[in-house]
């Protein structure tokens, strides 16, 4: 089934202990849709501005991304973001951030793209991301992901939303900071009492955790030696998931779980090079290899 | 098989964000011989003072623990920690300790004690767990565990006893130190290269990771929401993997996998009181039936 996402769309800028990228493709509709596309027809919704370079929208087609909903606005600039890592890989700096064109979205969805049956609405402002749910017309599943900005400015719209979607993604510190609880299992149960179905954690290099009524479960990240940059790990954890969700047609128990652990193994190669590189020498089959890799080491 | 263990046997003090407990019995070779004494024979090795209540020793014998090693020095104090665990539960501080008689450790071993075929050297001095490693006549499986202190301040010692073990368990800062290497797939392949056959890395809450020449895994942590006092955690996680490896009789790649699980079963349950409290209540039906959750929650 159709999958839409929205959310941002940026030129990055990363710098780790070993390396630095100037003005690499990013943003967090971006990793989700390249992400998602191994599994199901995406549809990308966002802004850029007049200096988005041509060939990442070709880029994204090459995957048979839609991009009929990434609109180039006369006279504004693309989100930038600068960021540098720390020596665990984990930890990072915000350098700089120019919202620039993403800060004053407003979307109108066409008629087509509202008749998407899943939704992801890419971290953003919830009062942008209720417009967009707003628009649509018939959904199967709606997940938002959220961040600290949005719990500490945006906290009344944020709860507004989470009684809007059907499942949450967000982090760990999101998790603690949103419920005031330090423990993560408790703390992921606080997060679907303020109404969705399910939520997910991420834990970075710890992989992720599932919560909803009758289920609670880990995921461990698939442990690679190569991590050289984690940008935009999240958001293809995210894409992994949501992607092979549209292409199963539901968000049964059993689809979730496999869902999850083929969001870990997207998320797993984003890491493995900047930008969307290791994504862009994979295919589905490379997924379903360390898929079958992932199994036997949980299996005892 | 008989299983042999060296460790701090102590009295605890330890401050929860929630309670505070004072004088607890604790000490690593204790963590470790009540985890291990649902699976196997376990004998314990190490020293006490005067203030030592008989009353520990009995709780030990009830779990058929043979204590004929546990000495108790005239004149001396046992060892005493006091710490107080941050609001994460994960990260702790030692407010005090007082080595008293574990800083003057020399053992001599009885014959029947130097036949055992499994044998742990807690966390303490690698010269100290070389001089017990000495005495032993025919081992089948040694595995040791270490900290940051003898990574700083023995080093060549700890690289002696690195080459005489066959496994090496310690957390994921330790390994860090102990290579210099932030990623931790790396590291723990850099620590195996040293000297053991196989190494554990502990990640607390995010569960363990396995290293070996042909595998590497991650086993994530059961996520209990009770995590009361997580003190002995990484102990009662190698009391759980050794006394499998005790029963089972070898450490052949299926058998190490179970019991990395058993593990991290027996230390989900010692995190949810202070001591050996909640130890104390289960039996090994109770890890089974955690076992059987455990497996689900990681099948897809």
């Amino acid at each position: 089934m159709s999958l839409l996402v929205w959310g941002s769309i940026a030129l990055d800028s990363v710098e780790t202990p070993q390396a630095r990228r100037d003005d690499v493709l990013g943003g967090s509709a971006v990793f989700f849709s390249y992400a998602a596309s191994y599994f199901a027809p995406v549809r990308l919704v966002g802004d850029v501005g007049e200096d988005w370079p041509e060939e990442h929208t070709r880029l994204l087609q090459s995957r048979k991304i839609d991009t009929s909903g990434l609109r180039i606005v006369p006279g504004e600039k693309t989100f930038r973001w600068t960021g540098k890592y720390q020596p665990n890989m984990n930890d990072r700096e915000t350098l700089e951030v120019h919202l620039n064109v993403f800060g004053k979205f407003d979307p109108v969805l066409s008629d087509e793209l509202r008749r998407s049956r899943f939704l992801f609405l890419g971290n953003g402002s919830p009062v942008v991301q209720m417009k967009v749910l707003d628009q649509m017309s018939d959904t199967t599943l709606v997940v938002a992901d959220t961040m600290d900005l949005w719990i500490n400015i945006q906290h009344d719209e944020l709860m507004q939303l989470l009684k809007r979607v059907d499942g949450l993604v967000l982090n760990d510190s999101e998790a603690r900071l949103l419920t005031g609880d330090e423990n993560l299992v408790r703390a992921g149960h606080k997060v679907r009492k303020m109404g969705p179905k399910f939520v997910v954690i991420k834990k970075g290099e710890h992989g992720a955790m599932f919560f909803s009524e009758h289920e609670t479960y880990v995921m461990p990240a698939y442990p690679t030696p190569d991590v050289i940059d984690p940008t935009g790990a999240g958001d293809s954890f995210a894409g992994g998931m949501m992607g092979y969700l549209a292409q199963q047609g539901n968000f049964e128990p059993k689809s979730l779980k496999r869902a999850l652990a083929y969001g870990t193994l997207v998320a797993s190669f984003n890491v493995e090079d900047f930008s969307l590189d290791r994504m862009k020498r994979i295919e589905r089959a490379d997924l379903d290899r360390r898929m079958a890799e992932y199994e036997t080491m949980l299996s005892f």
